[in-house]
């Protein structure tokens, strides 16, 4: 018995399993439909009568195939395609400028070098200070617990007493606090101000910022921490409990010298009197890591010299003649180079380096980053990437202010804000330029996290593809080029060859 | 009971199921292992000493991460930039050479266009002489059948009366085989005459020469299977038995003409009387695959004439002077147009058009082709990317010579060299430059097969992404582009600006 194919969906996605059609003879005549019993395979004599067309089939990009064919081969062609136009570009590349790399070629005068050295190796002087502001604070505490433990019980005068212990806790809190406060500041100020009137080179001038802000952020979480350790300790009854992890080290046991050295070299920006730790140090990943942190930190220097400079300096007469199109197009062609350093410097940073610390120090939660690369929202992003900030974001700005009754929104805002200082220092400082563009960027994450929340996890994979594709387009492929070319813009007005056009 | 973490392998990959670790005092005291207690929540006041890091963990780009993490986004970049350069590379393009597309600016002459025309529609008339030919030999099978049957049955007499008769079929196969072989040849070389000596434009003499080639092919394979089917009628002992597809058309009844027009326009290369057939024709589904084609046509036309054009013109000069470099770069840039160019062209020909073709004509085998862009073996591609010309030359060409005692690797190569010999006539003679290449290509992906074959299915996904890989550089990446370059250069030499140089 035959059965009609009917060329509809239905049952085009049957096929080819049944060879349930209709054998219609090409001619007008009529004939019985075929049987659907097997075809018999010819025998080699009638090789060309054989039935090469048997069944029904459908083509495998059709709408209505039975299967989605596999992409495996596309995907293999998009890599080597990027691969190869790549090629192509470095050959342009290699016929327009030549070899451009040239180890004594840079700008770095002796004074930057050795202003920025005195600058790194004094810095850790604050931690120091810090150190002796919780030393002092910790034998007030314990003095504060005798007094505390020698009172009489008696309801009334024992409440009365916890007021007041609170009241003086509070006033303590506010000297330790604004010591604490002069210390770092002082140590951001004189950095900030040294790196922005003395050191010219903006590299020397970033490490030195990075190290600076670095070193502010541990102060900050040392004070805090220690802050609510001590109030723990102080009033118990408060308390919710401190972590199980803390025991081995219980306030004030952990204000030492050691400690504190500890937390300085560990790659974390929170303080916690006890980590997770590993058993041993292993030769071979140090070596590795280190090799990689090198490795790529040449290969960028290589890349900024050779492909990125030159196309730096061919944008300025475009940004100076405000020609949009010309811009976008040296923008497209900055963003391949700008992205490549991007992800080295995204490895060598949070893999590499991070890895490479954590491994020398003991330190075993080594979770720096997650899969930022798969995030369809700006939200997942900035929980994601840089795993060390947000938490110090998260514990030392944004809870607290949330504890403390402020909106989520509001906290979240503040704390971009703050972000945004921060970004505006370690860019505007050494670039001797505070035009405020990094720090814009950071505000503008705010309706930006809006925009894109839609197309988070819970969505369809359309749309969190969607929303993948929006974040790499305005962070990687706009967003950091185009920042590029107007920092080295405002950085030509003021030093290069565009000064004074 | 705290186990030590091993910072080996092994124990990583357990990680962070179980907060198990040696958690020690970043003092140099000693102290015992912390519990294996959960921590508990802390409450909102010790916000600034909560616990972030609480166990061991790896970073997720780590060798011994428990699990690979996906690389969803790192997809999406690759289309995105891809997709980015490109479109700056336009940008690019359209300063140097503003708008190409002119359409009046071709030179298409009057005379190409009308012996053109003339050539493709006298073609078909090479058909009707084949029907011709086969009316006669079934007649003449007839009759020889009519004589079989009324013979008296004696064993020596019947053998020997086989052997004769045998002897008759293949004399009067020679004859047939030899009308049909003047019929077709005369088809072909007419055109090919014509296009050489009197069609000036490629693309005019292309698609002649491509209608003849085709009309050809489907002579040939019309004279093969209607041999077989004759000799299965007139020996049916000797016959193993013919595929029960044709049993609603037996041998002589599709010699008709209705049958052979069916044959002239279906979407194959491959006679047979019966078809698998669809019922109906989908208006929408035929107007699409229209647009589709259209729509592609232009899509290409216009990306030869804005993009591949001048790119071509560029390379000359450095073809002439046989700059390696500068060719090298040339043919890299020229690959992602050729690229683009032959997708398009696939899905228009092969997708769209066969399809269109096959709906019209309600033929229900719509396998034009499989998911050859997942080959990992040039064998693999030979047999999945033509179906049509793939049937043709296995079951006209390969498999005969095979069931004739040829080695299946001669009778490749044979089976190559006859394609060879097609591209040739296809590339070759539109273009007025029989220069060999497009027989060289065809000729030498015969060592290319044994060089892939390793890369096949059955082996590791490494092994297949590498020959995957293989295949997309040596013919899309390099392989296009060059001949496209060899013509181009061979072309201007002797017809164009370079004429003489």
């Amino acid at each position: 018995m035959a059965s009609r194919i009917d060329t509809g969906l239905s049952t085009a996605t049957k096929l080819p399993a049944e060879p349930s059609l209709t054998s219609r003879n090409q001619s007008t005549k009529s004939s019985t439909p075929s049987t659907q019993s097997p075809t018999k395979a010819p025998q080699k004599k009638h090789n060309h009568a054989s039935a090469i067309h048997k069944v029904a089939k459908v083509s495998p990009l059709s709408y209505d195939a039975p299967v989605v064919p596999s992409f495996f081969g596309f995907q293999n062609l998009m890599a080597l395609m990027l691969i190869v136009s790549n090629l192509r570009l470095m050959i342009e590349n290699s016929r327009k400028y030549g070899f451009r790399i040239c180890l004594s070629c840079h700008e770095i005068s002796r004074e930057d070098l050795v202003l920025g050295s005195i600058l790194y190796f004094s810095v850790p002087f604050h931690l120091l200070v810090a150190y002796i502001i919780e030393l002092v604070a910790a034998q007030q505490a314990k003095s504060s617990l005798a007094r505390l433990q020698t009172r009489p019980n008696g309801n009334g005068h024992v409440k009365s007493t916890h007021e007041a212990q609170q009241k003086t806790f509070q006033v303590t809190w506010y000297i330790i606090a604004f010591a604490h406060a002069v210390n770092a500041t002082l140590n951001l100020a004189i950095s900030t101000w040294c790196v922005y009137y003395h050191i010219f080179h903006p590299a020397i001038g970033a490490a030195v910022e990075l190290h600076a802000t670095i070193t502010w952020l541990k102060v900050c979480s040392y004070a805090f921490a220690n802050r609510d350790l001590r109030h723990a300790l102080l009033y118990p009854e408060l308390d919710a409990g401190l972590p199980d992890l803390y025991a081995s080290c219980p306030y004030p046991e952990n204000i030492t010298l050691g400690n504190l050295c500890y937390f300085w070299w560990a790659p974390t920006l929170v303080y916690q009197p006890v980590y997770p730790r590993t058993s041993r140090i292993r030769r071979t990943y140090v070596i590795k890591r280190a090799g990689e942190l090198v490795g790529l930190s040449v290969v960028i220097w290589l890349v900024i010299v050779q492909y990125a400079s030159p196309l730096l300096h061919n944008s300025m007469e475009h940004m100076h003649k405000m020609d949009m199109i010309s811009i976008m197009e040296r923008v497209l062609k900055l963003s391949t180079i700008s992205l490549f350093c991007w992800l080295c410097g995204f490895y060598a940073l949070f893999h590499s380096f991070l890895n490479l610390l954590a491994e020398v120090m003991r330190f075993a939660d080594r979770e720096f980053y997650s899969d930022w690369w798969n995030v369809s929202t700006v939200r997942e992003y900035w929980t994601s990437w840089n795993k060390p900030v947000y938490a110090f974001m998260k514990r030392h700005i944004y809870s607290p202010l949330v504890g403390r009754g402020v909106s989520p929104r509001m906290a979240q805002l503040l704390t971009f804000i703050f972000s945004g200082v921060l970004h505006e220092l370690l860019i505007g400082i050494p670039t001797h330029n505070i035009i405020g563009a990094a720090f814009a960027a950071m505000i503008g994450q705010v309706p930006f996290i809006l925009i894109t929340d839609p197309f988070g996890k819970s969505s369809s994979y359309a749309y969190r593809v969607t929303g993948n594709a929006m974040f790499w387009l305005f962070f990687c492929i706009f967003g950091q080029p185009i920042a590029a070319m107007v920092y080295f813009f405002s950085w030509q007005k003021q030093y290069g060859q565009w000064k004074d056009k």
